[in-house]
């Protein structure tokens, strides 16, 4: 898996880490089980610091989306991905809230919006059935 | 307009503060033209630092929500909000992309989640009417 990161961004690298991984999971491209770098691999090879990507997979860890084991290593949660929470539908909301705002904000109606968030929906899951 | 700030949040001061303005446009409850508080005015009632307020209304100013006068002081821009540019839309995919792929990861059907953004594109346009 291809890691982008855009150090420009206002977004901290350790959270462009843990979106790239969790849209990798999500579109197919990460396979329960599948291994992940080492902390020191990915840091080494992305040219950020170790406790960068720490923070990442601590977090993906936290969530449920992988596992990190003594011996075999970081890999994607080989017993499926988490659920859905009242915890993830309250955090869900407050991501969202914002982006609609500024979407009704600058005249967007609901429907382009909402053609919006089901294309990228369709293309992230494309992936998985190519 | 009450601000509500989540200090243990993840989220910077100023980027809740952004947020929450624009909400208060979204929603109506912020006018075109509306005064809006000192920059060390909503600093002292927030009990947050003046350079948090300052980024915060700098950043609503460069995308054109406020405008910053310096007789008039800080207004709610009174000739219209900012349009749908190409800039925004690609943000927009920016910021609706892991929230889309962490809904797909956790088994979130497309039409749950389109409800949720339709339910909070509702909720805040509501109050418009009221």
């Amino acid at each position: 898996m291809i890691i982008e990161l855009d150090m420009q961004s206002d977004v901290p690298i350790y959270t462009q880490l843990v979106h790239q991984i969790i849209e990798g999971i999500a579109s197919g491209r990460l396979k329960p089980g599948e291994p992940l770098p080492s902390v020191r691999n990915l840091a080494s090879d992305i040219g950020v610091n170790l406790h960068t990507v720490n923070k990442a997979y601590t977090l993906l860890k936290q969530d449920g989306y992988i596992q990190v084991h003594r011996q075999k290593g970081v890999v994607v949660h080989p017993e499926g991905m988490p659920p859905v929470t009242e915890d993830f539908l309250n955090k869900q909301l407050e991501e969202l809230r914002p982006i609609v705002a500024e979407a009704i904000c600058r005249g967007m109606t609901k429907d382009d919006l909402l053609k919006t968030v089901e294309h990228i929906y369709l293309k992230i899951t494309q992936t998985r059935k190519e």
